[in-house]
């Protein structure tokens, strides 16, 4: 079975206008397909209405018990249940998940020597319960996954977005009757030549290239790690890897993206 | 297929060791059985939090934008997600559902010539996906419901949780193949013929005893539509329905609690 992994970022999320015409391209994609969300903005809007502020620590954001609870009503409430029902509208037959329904996705506590990141949850290939996802799809459901993991032990706990839709997609990639496309979809044609022009996105970038980008800061802050995650999905057997914009990256034969490639 | 529908109130969520003691229980119930939940006064802590406070129209609570917002948020999100999490942990393959999800609930918006409830939504018995359930559950899925319905052109609505209780347990009633037993859980041993004595519960009540009670303003306030739904259940084709304590109704062969008779 072939499978579409589609990614969509918190800008797209937060635009009511962008994120109707995600979920109308993302209902346009043949055949089986499994959606991941971000959150973005809407938990801090949500925070700073009930008084809450972002912890930081040594410039790194720290989960605590209220900005988990904060996460979960936002990621797994609020953003989920109402892309579900509007995937539901446009007749994507849309079933929402976080890690803990159906024991889609256990994670495990990060633990650093140095910085207690609180609730945050770190993910591997054997995280994913492909089985679930399968099972789904194989009966015309539509998985809606958010960034909220579970332990196994009772505690949800919160892993980026990104990270899940990576791992989701080498997971699958690694069923013998699996072959998966991941897309990352955000606000912008694709990765930059030029931050200041948003028509100087490159058509293809490889490991390399990548590297080189970093290294000269041309590519910066969380476009790095969606990157990285974008590359680990490619060299660990997900067919085809693509960023850009929903609408160009989901209708097909749109040319308008960049192409990862090893 | 035999199956066990079961309903735990507001005030049995909002206490921790209760919610996990009716979790506990409702994990021993052996076969096919659903979980509903409402929400009760998490949702207003996090609303008073935000700064918002409940409207209410002729003495009743309106449902305003902010206000579904703010039950999807806790309902669909904190509430059910952290349920899902122990359920899991306790070995229950649960599964969290707002009515969205896999178009489980449809329900209408209410229409009422004197007042608008706002996003509030209504339920028949043609609501209910009974194949999704029935799907989930022959293949080891429990599935967690929250009082969350969607109207099927992408509007979430406010549901009764008893109403949604009641409803899931008739729909499945009448598929040829399914009898269904209805507890409706909550902090005290059962109906109380006296509310200043605990142990002053009823071991039985029928309908005509009910309206006695009701007249003599011994039954008020919500356990009037509670017991409404209950009754509806049983006139419709549901084999058992009981109200009591969580650990009395759901372990074996426990008589404390009330049984409803026709």
């Amino acid at each position: 079975m072939k499978i579409h992994v589609v990614k969509i970022g918190g800008n797209l999320i937060n635009d009511h206008k962008l994120l109707h015409d995600s979920l109308e391209a993302f209902c346009h994609l043949q055949g089986d397909k499994v959606l991941i969300h971000g959150g973005g903005k809407k938990a801090d809007f949500i925070s700073n209405k009930m008084g809450f502020y972002p912890k930081m620590i040594q410039g790194r954001r720290i989960t605590d018990k209220e900005t988990l609870d904060i996460v979960v009503m936002t990621y797994a409430g609020i953003i989920n249940k109402n892309i579900v029902a509007k995937l539901q509208s446009y007749h994507c037959n849309a079933l929402g998940l976080c890690g803990a329904d159906g024991n889609c996705i256990q994670s495990y506590l990060r633990k650093m020597k140095n910085i207690n990141y609180g609730y945050v949850g770190d993910i591997n290939v054997k995280s994913v319960n492909t089985h679930l996802i399968k099972f789904l799809l194989k009966n015309h459901i539509t998985p809606v996954l958010c960034s909220i993991t579970h332990n196994g032990i009772g505690n949800l706990l919160n892993t980026n977005a990104d990270t899940i839709a990576s791992y989701i997609a080498m997971s699958l990639s690694q069923e013998k009757d699996c072959e998966v496309e991941l897309y990352f979809c955000f606000e912008k044609k694709g990765i930059l030549r030029n931050m200041q022009d948003p028509e100087s996105y490159l058509k293809k970038i490889n490991f390399h290239l990548f590297q080189k980008m970093k290294k000269n800061h041309t590519i910066t802050n969380g476009m790095i790690p969606k990157l990285e995650n974008a590359f680990l999905a490619l060299q660990n057997g997900v067919c085809k890897v693509s960023i850009g914009l929903p609408t160009h990256l989901l209708l097909k034969n749109n040319l308008n993206k960049t192409r990862l490639c090893l």
